[in-house]
């Protein structure tokens, strides 16, 4: 019964994905008015009534695309996305643990990403970058702990607020990564250790170095990819030519070899 | 009677644009004196004087230029520029809501930029990257937008200040994304709820990342305009050249052939 | 009698320059400990005199290298830079307006770039990238300066400390514009003003853009030259090699017509 | 003895290089665990116990590693990095000023870098871009050096906590050239010193000028690196082809010429 080549011409007719777009932008603004207490006092069950309407339009679009393609649905890592977003959706909307899960639930806004077509290109570009990022990341994650645990042993006393434990510490040292207030951080232990600026120092060139070379090796991957590829081709183009000029001279030769023996003999 | 070749001559001519472009300055020194209370004490009728002056020469240069393009005047979107800005201006000064528009009054300083050519080049070139950074700029608003839902139900109450409504936390957001004081914001959260640690560093992580390729995509699309064409052209000569070669080539052949038949009669 | 030929010998020496530039070590190792109460407490009158040696060494070196080049001296502007940070030291330290003045005879250190070839080429490269930039300055500055008149118009009453006067402003702007504490700025403004927010919003975005594109104005215009010379190089040695193919075909062609006549006759 | 060929069949085999691997990610999470002072006092003498076997391991494993190249062991670089590394861990764990050296010991899980290749070339990449910083790095640290005696001589009445004495203000422009909280420094001194925003301002503008061409030297030559190498093996490829084309044509012409001999004879 599966793959059904009549749903597949439903679900890829443009009507179709223009209807969902539409409703994932509605829903989107719903799920932003819901946040208002005056707009809920309101407008409450209207609101809920239209969250609700949307939600089981995605369930069945998701039932149908996959009756469309069946088991093939799989292999299209955004039909996943797609999948996980509703599902997470369904969950149960209980108290306390789940109040996150309830939060989590507007992410299903971010299928307009897989829904329009230039933003899917635009996150699948942001996607391809990661893989070039994987040892510089892992690096930077390598310094980060170890600095970690540096700055516990050594300052856990001092400033128990930002370097009270490894987590927190990891916390100030991904803050003063940013940038962000290290000087206050500094101060508030050198007042104590007066060379602890050795370390915060050290620590903010050797990361923003490794920071600026994670960006350039993503700048550089881009500008290949992009202006690369142009090039690539041009370069093809005119090796062609070549490649033809040769093949000219070459019969020419023949030509005239050809043509001494014949004034030879 | 408009389009008019006498005024054409009159507004193309360079004496008129250095005139207007004195103007300009004076008008954006005199606009800068007005915002002194002791200088608008001492001078006040004769700044407003200089300033009044200023407002009707351009309302006459304005006039002039319509009737010297009659209606292609419109064509150049600078032009538009021009009017908006002189009728921003002559909107009365009225009190209360108006007083917005009455500060706004200074953007006619603005026409600096369409009057001086190599400024009307940089902004030209400014708006030229706008296109490229449409599909990235989305999804960052719509991850800014999705995150402010999520971050309004989940902090609200904790952090009344900075997540009480959508508004406050898509201000708060923004703010994290530059980078400004978000471990404060943080930490005020996480002292109600410690794991809150995850949604901010996620946050500042993905959006510094798709920020940074918003950058690339604009440097990347800049350099292959600027590079890029220079070194189009030097291909287009270089690939000019091959085909003089091939050309050169084949009438040899040519030649060569027509030899042989020669030879071999 | 000027320009003289042994005095160039002199001053171009590489000793000359050695000792010299140890001076230049020393003196700023000296200026430094000058700033220490309890280094001029015990060393005061031995640092003043190495200081004042140094002072005289460079008029004497001054005096030599305009006896070594006569008035070509002043053809060089790294001469002009000598001369004038060396006339600085020599105004005479007098009190009250002139602390400032006594404060920058510390600059007589920077001397080191000029003595230092590679540190003149890099100050050489930085400045090559400053006319590039003028244009686009040039619009920074005026969008900083309407925008400073128009934010002093709305806020000056509302928080004078930051938006007082013009001077205020702008100051506040520029601070805004490089992102240090801009929320705390907007938040305050936006207590009573609850849209200045697109105001400080739309200021970010515009000069962060605007800088941006700064920034790579400066890094294209640095690719070009550096990367760009070494490719142009190359691209002359393969059209010099195309040119050289050319050339031996169109030698053959004539070759091979003389030849037909030959045949022909 | 030395160097042994059995040795260095053992240190070289993958499995050597795994168990290594695994210890050195062991014994980071021990070394984390043991910033905990829950879990030390849990499982205190198993973490100690782990962390004491990894020690032994690591100094067996050098030992072996030295067997198997002898003298040649010292010739690499990371060879040299392991056994500082490994030195430090082993200095005896004193009280006082020995503190920082126990911290220290954590490093040894930066051997991270140096066992997997991976991480071993991006570090080496990083490295191979400090030369190229250097004449920059020099610039920047004269600079900030010069401002920083001119801040304490300006500013050390106003301002002790951020200018007091030469450490404070080089530590302070440092922060203010990261761009950190300079706005309240700057304010700070201003209250007294109206004009000093000429000073901070100009210095920010200059070392942010500075490190931004910094950063540009640094991509600027990661791309031509990247890219270059690309670019030049095709440059060369295409070099080859046409200097074929150019061999083929001259054989021609000398075919060509030997005919001319033949018919004319």
């Amino acid at each position: 019964m599966f793959p059904n080549a009549r749903l597949r011409v439903l679900v890829t007719d443009p009507w179709f994905t223009k209807v969902i777009t539409t409703l994932i932008v509605i829903n989107a603004l719903v799920l932003g008015a819901e946040t208002s207490p005056e707009l809920v006092a309101s407008f409450g069950p209207v609101l809920h009534a239209v969250d609700r309407v949307a939600l089981v339009v995605f369930v069945v679009e998701l039932i149908l695309r996959f009756g469309a393609y069946g088991t093939s649905f799989f292999r299209d890592p955004w039909n996943w996305f797609d999948t996980v977003v509703v599902a997470i959706t369904l969950v149960p909307a209980g108290s306390g643990a789940f109040s996150v899960m309830r939060a989590l639930r507007v992410i299903r806004v971010l299928r307009l990403v897989s829904v329009v077509p230039s933003m899917r290109r635009v996150v699948a570009a942001l996607l391809s970058a990661l893989p070039g990022m994987a040892s510089i990341t892992a690096l930077l994650t390598l310094v980060l702990y170890v600095s970690g645990i540096i700055a516990t042993k050594l300052f856990s006393d001092v400033a128990p607020k930002h370097f009270g434990d490894l987590g927190d510490s990891l916390f100030t040292l991904f803050q003063v990564m940013t940038g962000d207030a290290w000087s206050d951080v500094s101060r508030a232990v050198m007042e104590q250790q007066p060379y602890a600026w050795v370390f915060f120092i050290g620590f903010l060139v050797v990361t923003s170095f490794t920071v600026l070379n994670l960006f350039i090796a993503v700048a550089v991957s881009a500008m290949e990819n992009q202006v690369g590829e142009e090039r690539a081709e041009r370069d093809r183009e005119e090796m062609e030519v070549t490649m033809d000029v040769l093949a000219e001279i070459r019969m020419l030769r023949a030509e005239v070899q050809a043509m001494r023996e014949t004034t030879a003999n």
